[in-house]
C-alpha cells in the first residue's frame, strides 16, 4: 500500500516480478499486503487475476501508513498496518524478505520494532545509491542515523562492504570515508576518529577520506557518512536533474533556434540526466535489521520494484544477514 | 601571486579592473604584490605598461605560497610572501581590501593572524555562492569551520546577511539553517541546538530549516551548516559538471546521429553547464576577520578576478566589517 500510486503501481511491479521469475524457470511465491478489495480489482483490470494462487497471495489489511505520517504515529496507531503485516510474516519465517516503496521512516521505525537488530549491530542503516562515471556508489548512511560514533561508521562500512560483494558482485569493495580532505587529519572529529579505527581494525578493504568531488567519479564502492551529511549530499543530488530541466526549458524558450535544438537533444539528454533522477533506481536495503528488508522510493515504477524484489530473493538466498551477524561478531574479538 | 595560471592570468584581471574602473570615471590604484619583474614583464606583453603609476602599483616579495602548501608551512615559513604583504599593506591601511585567488586554507591562515578577528566575531567564516532557479545563494561555511557551535552558525547567518543586504541588494535576506527535516526538531543535535538559538536571538530573517533539494532551488538567500557539511555539498556540486561532460561525450561517441545532435546542441548546454561550474564565479568574502578580504577559485577568469576586486572596494566603501562588529556587538546584549 505504500508508494505514491499505490496499490496500482505496486501490483504492477508484482506481476512485472512473477513473470521474470517464471522466465528464469523460478515459481516463488509474492505475497501482497493491503486492502484485498484493490489489490484484487487492480489485478483483474490488468488480465493477472490468474496469478493469484499459487504465484501471487493476498494477506489482507485495510491499515495503511502515509507517505507523510511520522514514523512514531505509524508505529503506534496502526499496529495492523500492510507493513506491519509483512513485517510480521517475515518475522514469522512465512516470508523471505520484505519490499515496501512506503515511508522510508516508518519502514525503519516498524522494522526496528518487529524484527529487531542483528546482534551486535549498534545501528541498522539505510543507504542510497549515486551514479558514478564507472557504475553505482553505495552512500550510507543517508538519514536514519545522525550524531553518529566511529564504531556506527566502522559497521556501516563493513555491512555495505558485505552488501556490495554479495549482490553487486564486486570483488573486493572499496570503502571510502567521506571527508572535507584526503588526508587522514582532515576532516571533523568524527571522521578523524573513524579513520583511525578503520585504519586499525582492517574489516574491509579501507581506500581512506574521499571527498565530495569523488561521490560521482566512482573514486569507492561505498562511501561511508553520518547520516546528517549523507541526506544532504543525497537530496542536493536528487534535486540536480529538475534544476537542470528547468535551465533547459529556459534555454529552449529564448529562441526558436534553441527550442529546435534541444527538441532535437532531448531523447539523447534524458538518458544522461535520468542517471542524476535517483528515483529510477531499485531499492535500497536496510541493513543490520533480523529480516531481509528492502526499500525503494516512492515513486519507483514497476520496473524498479521488480528489481527490488529479485534483490530481496538474493539476499534471502545468501543469507547475508547471517553474514552480517558472524562479521561483526568477530570484529569485536 | 596565487592561482593556477599567476602571475599572468592575475595580471590580466587587474587591468580589466582598471579599465572597468576607468570606464566608471574612477581612478583607485590596485596595489599587486609579487615578483616585480614577473608581473613588469607580463604587464609589457599585453602593452599595459603605461598603467603601472597611478593605476598599478608593484610591491615585490619573491615568496610566493603554493596552492598545494599547507596553511602552516604558509605563515610560518614564508613570512614575506605575496599572501602576506598584501595583508599587511591592509593592516597597515595602505590597501583598503585584499584579493586573492591562492590556496584557500593559507589566505584564512594569514589573514586571521595578520588581521585577527572583529571583536565578538567567534570564527571567521568563508562561504561559496550556488547557481540556484532565481539567482545565487551564499552557502557558509564550506570547509575553514568543522564541529562549529550554535553560536558559530549564529554568526555565520548573521554576517552572511549583513554581506547579502549590502553587496547583493536584498532586502531582507532569508537565512536557511541546512538541516535533515523541514521542522523544528528534525537534525542532528547542533541544527536542533541551532535552529532554537536563531528563533530565540531574531538576528535576522529565519526561515526555519532547509534541506540539501533546497539550495538549488533558490529556498533561501543565506544557507547556513557546519564546515564539514558545507564543503562536501560544495564539492559534489562541484563535480557535477564534469560528470555530465563526461556522460555527453559518451553518449555523442555511440553514433554518429548522437555526435551531430550534442555538437549542435553544445553551445546551449555549455550555457546550462556553465552555472554549475563554480569556478566561473568570481569571489567570496572571508567574513569576520579585520579587514577587507576577496578569495577567489585558483582557476578564475581575469573577468571573475576583475569582479573580485570591485566587490572588495564596494565592501571597504560600506564599511560592511564595522557594521558586522556593531551588529554583532548589540547581539550578545
Amino acid at each position: 500500500m505504500g508508494g505514491d500510486e499505490a496499490p496500482g503501481k505496486i501490483i504492477d511491479g508484482v506481476v512485472e516480478a512473477v513473470h521474470a521469475f517464471k522466465s528464469q524457470g523460478l515459481s516463488h511465491t509474492l505475497i501482497v499486503t493491503g486492502v484485498k478489495t484493490q489489490i484484487q480489482d487492480h489485478l483483474r483490470r490488468c488480465h493477472s487475476e490468474s496469478l493469484l494462487g499459487d504465484s501471487i497471495e493476498i494477506v489482507h489489511t485495510d491499515e495503511v501508513i502515509g507517505m507523510h505520517e511520522s514514523p512514531t504515529s505509524a508505529l503506534t496507531k496502526k499496529p495492523r498496518s500492510s507493513m506491519h503485516v509483512g513485517m510480521e510474516l517475515v518475522k514469522k519465517g512465512e516470508a523471505d524478505g520484505f519490499v515496501s516503496m512506503g515511508n522510508t521512516g516508518a519502514v525503519m521505525a516498524v522494522a526496528l520494532v518487529g524484527l529487531g537488530r542483528i546482534e551486535g549491530v549498534a545501528r541498522p542503516t539505510i543507504g542510497a545509491f549515486f551514479p558514478t562515471l564507472t557504475g553505482k556508489t553505495l552512500v550510507l548512511d543517508v538519514g536514519t542515523n545522525v550524531d553518529c560514533k566511529p564504531l556506527h561508521l566502522l559497521q556501516f562500512g563493513l555491512m555495505g562492504s558485505i552488501y556490495m560483494h554479495a549482490i553487486m558482485n564486486i570483488e573486493d569493495p572499496r570503502v571510502g570515508l567521506l571527508s572535507i580532505g584526503e588526508e587522514a587529519s582532515k576532516g571533523d572529529d568524527l571522521t578523524v576518529k573513524s579513520h583511525d579505527l578503520f585504519k586499525q581494525k582492517a574489516l574491509f578493504d579501507f581506500i581512506g577520506n574521499v571527498e565530495g568531488r569523488d561521490i560521482l567519479k566512482g573514486a569507492a564502492d561505498i562511501v561511508v557518512c553520518d547520516g546528517f551529511v549523507g541526506n544532504v549530499v543525497l537530496k542536493f543530488g536528487e534535486s540536480i536533474y529538475h534544476f537542470l530541466k528547468s535551465r533547459i526549458k529556459e534555454t529552449a524558450h529564448k529562441s526558436t533556434k534553441n527550442a529546435l535544438i534541444m527538441g532535437i537533444a532531448k531523447p539523447a539528454l534524458r538518458n544522461v540526466f535520468r542517471e542524476l533522477d535517483y528515483q529510477e533506481y531499485g531499492g535500497v536495503p536496510l541493513l543490520g535489521v533480523n529480516g531481509v528488508v528492502i526499500i525503494g522510493h516512492g515513486s519507483s515504477s514497476p520496473k524498479a520494484l521488480s528489481r527490488a524484489i529479485m534483490v530481496a530473493k538474493e539476499m534471502a538466498e545468501k543469507r547475508i544477514n547471517e553474514v552480517i551477524r558472524q562479521r561483526i561478531q568477530s570484529s569485536k574479538e
